[in-house]
């Protein structure tokens, strides 16, 4: 929620699909959608006979930054001129209707939507009012339905919300982030061989405390030992500050060892 | 939006993470929180230093019904002891910091939670103050980071939408919808043997009509009709109809057939 100065940075990004506010009440909510689209890299906001009309200086307030999503949504009497210049529209719709339409969910419609806008064909996706949801003429506009897998025993989803899911997905869609990474900055994921180096060393000084004196046990002591550093990556940083562990821990058992004798003359 | 008596189907689905808030400011964003995760399917919430303490009777007031999930919310002074029984800690987290750890998207993240949870291990997904996020001892007591592939032209992110897309992912990583189907209801999709009686039917008064009277043409003619009506899937209903669509033009081209001599000789 950090504050920003009027969104500058946000633009269109490539060719994305519309989002179709239908008959929204709370400009709050128009704001709180500005926002999530920006999140997800959507800029074409179109709102069908908002209720409390249009502009709202409540939406801009509650958008963070996202004015130019604002500044740019259009206004339309009825949801079959909203759609007009579109080729593709979807329909955003929690519960089974007695109407018959592909349905997708919110994965499966953003990969189509990738795919429609890719060939330069313009998309959309209407969101009912926060109350009501869509009605059958409304998704009669749509060539499909898009009802999101959330918990059927809590259907109550938030107006922003249903937008944020389908945003994200859109941006989701074109991502190629790994889903597993180790973030390291500025260091480096250690070699193998650097591991090496550091349990020979760890090693060396754990046989000189005595901690691996027990003979027929040791084998089975030091493997646990390799098994437990090997477990995760570590960086070449981190190695560098284990290896200063163990030799300070080292000087300080001499230390001990030569202070001790010390102590038991005193 | 809908209004709810009280979230009373509102309860813990198996073995779930726990939301935890980290010195959230706004008693309406936990109350968003508390919806979002009942939208996801999550239920165990705690908070660490809310600053405005706890209970907030706003927060029940903006989560449209999912009460015991605020009702059953436990607060706690620090982050490790909110974390200490846990034994999987991942931690939100929007930018790159000066730390080591392993980074995974929401769904990546998702998936790990579902494999610890499916262990019968404890889970928890650590989420920062609105305008701040985490600070780095926050971190230090997750191991790992998830950071959602969102517009890195506009980062800021709502606390709840943080939360809703986790708990959209982690609802999302147990479902086995599948991302196109075809919404029927009450009727079926019709079989490839009654589409083609439907075919017939249509070429022949088309054929009867002289619509397809153009020889050299009609093979092409008569193609391009049943590529259109192969294209998307047809239900029974939907042949009946266009069964009688195609019955009743007939007809009145009959009628009219009758009728026009009539009016020539008027």
């Amino acid at each position: 929620m950090t504050g920003r100065d009027g969104g500058a940075e946000i633009r269109p990004i490539g060719n994305s699909p519309v989002v179709i506010l239908v008959r929204p009440q709370l400009a709050d909510n128009i704001g709180a959608v500005a926002r999530a689209m920006a999140n997800g890299g959507l800029f074409h906001l179109r709102l069908v006979e908002p209720r409390d009309g249009w502009p709202q200086e409540k939406a801009w307030r509650n958008s963070s930054g996202a004015d130019r999503i604002l500044d740019a949504a259009t206004v339309h009497a009825t949801v079959p001129e909203a759609v007009a210049d579109l080729h593709r529209v979807f329909a955003t719709c929690p519960r089974p209707r007695h109407i018959v339409k592909p349905v997708l969910t919110a994965r499966g419609a953003a990969a189509e939507l990738r795919a429609v806008c890719g060939r330069a064909l313009r998309a959309g996706i209407l969101f009912g009012p926060e109350r009501a949801g869509l009605d059958n003429d409304d998704m009669a506009c749509a060539d499909a339905l898009v009802r999101y897998p959330l918990n059927p025993a809590f259907m109550s989803l938030n107006l922003a919300q249903a937008v944020m899911v389908m945003a994200y997905e859109w941006w989701t869609a074109a991502d190629q982030t790994a889903p597993r990474t180790l973030m390291t900055n500025e260091t480096h994921v250690a070699s193998k061989g650097e591991l090496e180096n550091f349990l020979v060393h760890l090693v060396d000084q754990l046989d000189a405390c005595g901690f691996l004196r027990n003979k027929p046990k040791r084998p089975g002591m030091v493997r646990n030992i390799r098994h437990f550093f090997q477990r995760g990556e570590v960086t070449e940083q981190e190695l560098r500050t284990l290896h200063g562990v163990v030799t300070e821990l080292a000087i300080g058992r001499r230390t001990r060892g030569r202070l001790e004798p010390d102590m038991m003359d005193g």
